[in-house]
């Protein structure tokens, strides 16, 4: 069953829905409860996915690495969710996206969305042998649709309200028959359940740190540690913290209230995060204000040094996973164990400048060369 | 021990050696045998290799997936190495020779490469907190310094001849106690190994198509194919197809003599494999022969076509990685199981114009746009 996320309310499976027909908030699939199994993730948590997953529409997402740092007397863990074969964690919920579409009978697949998931969506829909739509802004970059074309996806530029297009596009899927599979689909939050799980089979964390945009990570992972405790996988349920730019942060500055307000002139270079007006943030406030968790704010110089110090540690990042490591600091943690999550490659976007040591010199005169002494 | 490739001697591990003192060929590990165990590829196989492995400096490369295609009635395997922590299979051999480094009591490592194995020796580098030097070539472009900065490292700038600086570095290293793991070095080829390991845990395949520029990759692979047959674990050892850009294909065009020669003017769009004059050219020349086994060239057409294949089945490769679809495709197979080596991220690289389809519409007459109907 999905059941509503604000109203409560259940409908069947058997129908293809994506928001409450009632009072439009997202819906999810109930929780379920199971036993840890062998072989790779999607095996491992079979227990916890209502609907089969074949694995011939895998690409090898999930399983990723989990790196230990210590920083100011905290253990870190940074979940590396960019080699994912995308090289970011949208892939993990495309993957059970595509299932779900394939079981409904669909035969085109659609996203809205100009960055990670527009790449993810392409390749999974390509590699299943489905026409793939990718609706992208008018105005987007050479640079990010570079990153899309290659798959060979139909890719339509939208002029008008970016924003709007979300719900435009749930309209015109269903009546064109395109599964789009946007940011809070349900089977997509499904699919980011497995960062809850992998988290849990190698350390208790204290805090788990989110880039929060639409709210479909955030309400994913939650669900996953949800599903585990009531399964007595675990005991508690980690700190989640909801981390977002300074420059678009919907959700932390509603917190106050009960409803999330469109954000008034977003700008941030967390690209990857900057969603003024995200479909899940009613549901992601709910969560927060339940547990009494934190949504907490970086500004784009904290993000830039956060970017540098995971390098720095070897994980080169996308501003908005480094969104993560920069909350972190701000918080004055002692003694904890803490999860980043870090949600895709510093490949994907514009190269900031940095500041590293450049040095020249002669092949000649190599060996006697200032650096070297 | 080390072993000559070319004479046969031997050398104590205990010394630090990365090529021969009598003959200047490059040397190779002693081949282990042993049997698989559980947990991450390094755990599995651990019994192959003659250092121990210390996980803390892992950044949790290898165990890479692998996706199945048919093509042309043959069953493809790719082996996606551009899910690797800088998105190449250079981790897995970074990995291995940082291990040696610190045992061998070196605080600062170095590496020739303007390409991925520069990302990766400066990301591992540090991970591991060592002092890491990277050399260039003087006019190396903005998009490639771009993807090595960000790790922190040393980066030298190097007029001169770039083949030379392989065999300079070698020599600095000695003197100024910097272990510099270039392409070809012996524990850096050890990494590549477990490509071969983690291949045939999954499937017997009659051949293996590899990207070869150095050659190190191509040796860690049949090393590690050997070792296992050695280790009575598999019964043959597959046909393993060396390829090369036609624009520089020393090992190929050297392939009539026993002695690689330089190659003139090299041109091509796979600047990751684009070297003129491999270290281990010789060493692979010698495998090839003996084994009766082909070394195919493609061309940049047939390099671009085979990219875009590979992306309509869902992996984005860089130009060098294609190179072995297109390989593949000349040979003509039938009834053949076949895997290639898809050694990089097309991240990578400068995107190359693709044909996609691109349309445009007005989100008011979204539902009636061209593309859905």
């Amino acid at each position: 069953m999905f059941v509503c996320t604000a109203c409560g309310r259940k409908f069947s499976l058997e129908e293809h829905h994506q928001r409450c027909p009632i009072c439009n908030e997202p819906l999810q699939l109930e929780n379920m409860r199971g036993k840890i199994r062998n072989g790779n993730v999607w095996n491992r948590y079979k227990d916890f996915y209502a609907i089969p997953l074949n694995i011939n529409y895998s690409l090898g997402e999930g399983d990723t690495p989990l790196i230990r740092a210590e920083i100011y007397g905290n253990e870190v863990y940074f979940k590396n969710e960019s080699v994912n074969p995308t090289w970011s964690f949208k892939d993990r919920g495309t993957f059970v996206a595509i299932n779900r579409a394939i079981q409904m009978g669909f035969e085109r697949i659609g996203v809205v969305s100009t960055g990670n998931m527009a790449a993810s969506v392409a390749a999974y829909g390509a590699h299943a042998g489905m026409d793939t739509f990718v609706l992208v802004s008018s105005n987007i970059s050479k640079d990010k649709i570079s990153q899309i074309v290659p798959y060979g996806a139909r890719i339509l530029k939208v002029e008008g309200d970016y924003g709007e297009l979300y719900f435009k596009s749930l309209e015109i899927g269903e009546k064109r028959k395109i599964y789009f599979m946007n940011s809070d689909d349900p089977f997509r939050v499904e699919g980011y359940k497995t960062i809850a799980f992998e988290l849990s089979e190698k350390v208790e964390v204290d805090y788990v740190f989110v880039p929060t945009s639409s709210g479909g990570l955030f309400r994913g992972i939650y669900k996953g540690f949800l599903e585990l405790e009531e399964s007595g996988i675990i005991d508690k349920i980690p700190e989640m913290v909801a981390v977002q730019a300074k420059g678009c942060s919907p959700i932390c500055s509603s917190y106050p209230s009960n409803r999330i307000e469109r954000f008034k002139n977003p700008i941030t270079i967390a690209h990857a995060i900057e969603n003024p007006y995200p479909p899940s943030g009613n549901a992601v406030l709910r969560i927060l204000k339940n547990n009494g968790w934190k949504c907490i704010t970086v500004e784009d110089d904290e993000i830039i040094k956060a970017q540098k110090q995971l390098a720095h540690n070897g994980i080169f990042v996308q501003p908005a996973s480094a969104t993560t490591l920069a909350a972190f600091k701000k918080l004055n943690l002692k003694d904890s164990r803490v999860a980043l999550i870090l949600t895709g490659s510093g490949l994907k976007t514009k190269s900031i400048e940095y500041d590293g040591e450049i040095s020249s010199c002669k092949i000649e005169n190599l060996e006697n060369c200032e650096v070297f002494k």
